[in-house]
């Protein structure tokens, strides 16, 4: 994977995955979007930086949001955008996808957000594209969603500062998630101290303790003295398979109470990718309530998306 | 509905309906609007005032008409605008509508222009959103649609000057017309010498003598000597309905024709918020004769758009 | 046409078709989109040509692809542009066309491009249209595609520089396409030694001779010793219909093969106008082969329709 994401001088061209991207790569992201964060409060939200680009926002599965966070990103950096939302199954019959490339390259595009319910869309779209075209992954089925992993990193450093004495839990559907994944990479990386997963046996892969994670079964176990905890979101198609029983019984088991967030650290943080699933993998009480970040990853968001889309055009290195 | 829309110096926050404001605060809109009209002449058509500004169209009803309008004025402001279609039958399935604003919120938006086919939605929206964002109403349910309303009482100051001496007409469907709503409001508040509504006593509300209008269900003596005429336009889904026999006879009985025309004042200018239904409500040869000011309807709802945004925007307020 | 198409000092107003346009204009279009083409090879692809200007992509027809390309231009050309895609079967039901076009005007919208599966419909907008907004057809059923032939124009002149001595052969579905009548028109215009048609006599009109071209039934001998080959798209609705029996069988006998390829000159350059069906009119190995100019027809499409935008909008003529 970094063979392609990074160029000769070891650069971020394409940002497809956390997966083998060193530690120094990952701050230079954060301390990246830090230069962001301000644009996203002033009276006028536009940096000049990207201005005269081209980005395209190549979605092969609809989400309205993840799209308006990469489209405001864009326009606030100054890029033209253009949205091609694309039905995988009349794409299939028409034009085929590398002809497509060759057509947006011939049009002097010079980045796709790309999101595909496949895992390894974005990769392959990588290998087969111009060498002057940066891509972005925006979530590939189960398999990476790193600027999400790279928001979440940016707000547990925003609260706690150094990643070493950290413990942290990601809860919920660890099998089917791509934020997971993209996570455990990346807190690995960053070098926690600990690194739990909480869920059912059923949504937990197996072998998953090769990563380096442990794995609880009992969310309270689970959380004991966290300092971070990273809510996924219950994809409510599983629970019309044989995975789940119910949406009120997951809830019973590994729904985020108050009552049950006693147990982690006093300080301890809420995250969740969103949009949250209310009574299902987290109470109002505690999406709403003091220890949550929910909102502040949204807002950190933004500028993420501005630090590796102004990175990967290196051409504009020089300028932010 | 005051206390929402004004902030404490008395200044336009929001722009949810008619209903309550001042009439000093229309005319402020209203020659607002006239420094704005040139924008729509010039080659460039562009002013600087809302750059770096994020807008999003929040339209839970489709519309591509007045988005259209709304889009060409955040544009024409230099605003970065997003357009949300959404689905109300699958948002009520979904994330909920507070947790939607309070993502888009922290994606640092200025301003959502909201329409909804539930009467109030602007308001509660108002009601729920951080302080720092604005919002316009652009049509709640059969409640109201003020821009509409500003944009018709700038096109009878254009061709009428004072609205005192005026009488004014409104015909059609009172009953279920937002348009009809706000405009007795507006009309009201600025102070016309006479306001008439005209139409079948299905359409028209019972008790609505109450808001100081007088009733007439015959046309042609609801137009005696009027000085403007604004027909609204009949819902195809109406006559479906059991309130109306059908298109043929209700132009018939309250069509508005060259004929039926010559008992208003010979200087009566008609209106209409269009799209027009041609043959229904208004004859082509009224809707594009010479007392029709139909289409400067059309292009001061630009400039009144353009208006409203930028003095709800308060942090703009010094430069425009 | 012409008489539409120009203004009185013989400058182009509205693109609707090829046929009728002196050499001269040709040439002019060729010329301007040279200076476009530097813009989409710079690092800011941006000129300030058509800012504060609003370009309505006004789509009766499908088409991502033609869209995209417009939109670009327009985009580069720092215009405003609002797509407007309209579902014919739904329009004819509310607003008629002229009413929409008189309510674009009175929004100061200046331009449209049009695309519409009827023959005549941007000719028909143009007759009717405000005289400060320009039409440009972006296809009209079976009628002209005017700008994908000044693009392909531009490619043949970018490799051949004269046309004077070339000899060219349209090969595929002449009948049904509007790509093949509008490149006929050019480079009768301009002047080929000999113009060629290859197809099936089912998808060849009669009496096409009388445009002076010549009608070849078998590939390999219309192909002889040409030096331009513009391969049409196969519309795969016609092999539902009853005038070609089978996409197999179509490519044995037009498909464009290596082994076909050999009888032309041995500097012949493949064009096509995309999206190709790749083992139906055209082998993978011709597609992508050293031959092939089809990218730089998506390349040089942007920079021919940014010249026709701003050549049209007249007021800006002094400052390309």
């Amino acid at each position: 994977m970094n063979a392609i994401q990074l160029d000769k001088e070891g650069h971020l061209k394409h940002f497809i995955g956390i997966e083998g991207l060193k530690r120094a790569l990952l701050i230079e992201i954060l301390d990246t979007a830090t230069s962001f964060i301000s644009v996203g409060e002033k009276a006028v939200k536009k940096a000049p930086i990207l201005r005269g680009k081209t980005i395209i926002n190549l979605f092969f599965e609809p989400s309205t949001r993840t799209r308006t966070t990469f489209e405001l990103a864009s326009k606030r950096l100054s890029a033209d955008v253009l949205n091609f939302n694309i039905n995988t199954s009349s794409s299939s019959k028409g034009e085929n996808l590398i002809d497509m490339l060759r057509n947006l390259e011939a049009m002097h595009c010079d980045m796709f957000i790309v999101r595909h319910n496949a895992a390894g869309a974005a990769h392959f779209i990588a290998q087969h594209v111009a060498p002057n075209i940066s891509i972005i992954n925006a979530g590939d089925g189960q398999h990476e969603h790193p600027t999400q992993a790279m928001l979440d990193m940016y707000t547990i450093r925003q609260h706690k500062g150094d990643f070493a004495p950290l413990r942290v839990a990601l809860v919920g559907d660890i099998q089917h998630s791509r934020v997971a994944r993209s996570n455990i990479y990346a807190l690995q990386t960053l070098g926690v101290s600990e690194l739990r997963v909480v869920g059912p046996k059923t949504l937990i892969p197996k072998g998953i303790e090769k990563f380096g994670v442990k794995v609880f079964n009992d969310l309270k176990t689970g959380l004991r003295d966290v300092d971070v905890i990273i809510m996924l979101r219950l994809q409510r198609e599983r629970m019309r398979g044989a995975l789940l029983p119910s949406a009120h019984e997951y809830f019973h088991y590994y729904g985020l109470t108050q009552e049950v967030l006693k147990v982690a650290h006093p300080e301890a943080i809420v995250m969740h990718p969103g949009p949250i699933n209310r009574g299902v993998e987290i109470e109002s009480k505690v999406a709403d309530g003091k220890r949550s970040v929910i909102l502040e990853q949204v807002s950190n968001g933004i500028a993420i998306r501005m630090a590796v889309m102004a990175m990967t055009l290196g051409t504009q290195r020089e300028t932010y």
